[in-house]
């Protein structure tokens, strides 16, 4: 069995396409057709739209699914004469919390996507910088970080990092832990200073050998023996510093950057 | 008037905070006190989350309301105990989509946001290496790129490649435009074999200037007067070769991301 969705949008369609996602795994045994048909922001965007649900319709036979984050009513009522089932993500929450707060809501198309402020732009851009420039341990000056991921080569620290800085504006440094680190059972002298802001990540060995062998096939550095002492010796070491850890296997990687943050206490926001 | 507001999740809670931002938003006179209460995926979390919103509304005196992207309807039903104003994300569509697909929705609590598989974990990570391996334009090889950014320094090429990298698992490049193209007028000979992929990323010279002023206080790099310069022989450059080309002024990163996509007609989706 085969649908059609549509995740239409005033914005980028992000929002509409992961909340699609989530509904949507939920009926596994449908294969869903995906589209995305982003800055639907006034009536022609809108009459387009319509089009291509209709084509898609007449060429499968089927009735197609659209998840709406348009949130101007007279652009949603266009999309609506499509006839596909249309599932608008605000608009059922619009009358509760007009009622709730006794107040009208204001219309204004692109501002709820859009349109950042300069502050933000900046704080996410500084961020993100921070965070490439902070990436390898080698002459790092950490006293700036927010936050520091610590984990053997290929743990996941990386694309964490990034993603604490786009989304979070979080200064987040990262520290790989070296052969001598873990022979030591140290963690270096220049990281003491910092120990409530460390956080450990670790990952099973065998999906270590995986990423390795993808990157550096056949070397020492993605042997099974090699992933194995030095996942077991930094686990040793986090228990011994007492550093939080958390592993990356089988976790995707806005869950690591949310616990990170909530088990450190840091209460940022998304921008 | 102030409100406290709870972003509810069995997951991380970044779509219902993503949701809740873009609804909020709309209700502009209200001062939003927002938390984030992720990982509710048991009864235990359920009742601490109630405890959690009981104590706001005591102190606050006024109802508090929920964002919930919590799937499970028994812990969604223990969160409504609290008295607060739910706003459930994910409920009003499983009615309708069940109707529609004359099919029951399967009950698995937390697949919809976490555990990814290993593959598209893979992708993503590996755009991610790419797009910082691929950055600064030098000895960069670009075969191998699904798009190349272009555009003069703090255009907002790496935040941009490391978005699509992140969420859309595109391995993007980038190539700083230097004074000697400028002057030249044409994009340098290793781009040419390239030229379908390239997108061209502009600014307002004087938010330019702000930033570089940021970054290089008071240097040549710096003043209006060369940001000026840059940005005018850029886009003349962009004409002169038929470049597609956006101004990420006022536009957040996401924004950028997916027009930049959607102009090379490139679908992927999101991780």
């Amino acid at each position: 069995m085969r649908r059609t969705v549509f995740y239409i949008s005033d914005g980028t369609g992000i929002t509409a396409e992961t909340i699609g996602h989530s509904v949507l795994t939920q009926f596994g045994a449908i294969d869903f057709d995906t589209h995305r048909i982003p800055f639907v922001n006034d009536e022609e965007q809108a009459h387009g739209a319509v089009a291509k649900i209709r084509n898609a319709q007449a060429s499968t036979g089927t009735r197609s699914i659209v998840i709406n984050t348009v949130v101007e009513p007279a652009l949603s009522e266009i999309l609506a004469t499509s006839g596909a089932l249309m599932l608008d993500v605000f608009a059922p929450f619009i009358g509760p919390l007009e009622r709730e707060l006794d107040l009208k809501r204001e219309s204004r198309v692109g501002q709820a996507h859009g349109l950042v402020d300069f502050q933000e732009y900046e704080t996410r851009i500084n961020a993100t910088n921070y965070a490439m420039s902070h990436d390898d341990g080698i002459d790092v000056n950490y006293s700036d970080a927010e936050l520091i991921l610590v984990g053997v080569s290929r743990s996941g620290k990386t694309p964490t990092c990034l993603y604490l800085a786009l989304h979070f504006g979080v200064r987040a440094a990262n520290y790989p832990l070296t052969e001598e680190d873990l022979e030591r059972q140290e963690i270096p002298q220049r990281l003491r200073a910092h120990r409530a802001r460390l956080f450990g990540l670790t990952i099973d060995p065998q999906r270590l050998q995986q990423v390795r062998q993808a990157r550096r096939p056949n070397s020492r550095y993605a042997t099974i023996e090699q992933c194995r002492m030095e996942v077991a010796e930094a686990e040793k070491l986090f228990r011994r510093e007492a550093i939080p850890v958390l592993s990356t296997t089988n976790t995707s990687i806005e869950e690591i950057a949310s616990k990170v943050l909530s088990k450190l206490g840091i209460n940022k926001h998304l921008y």
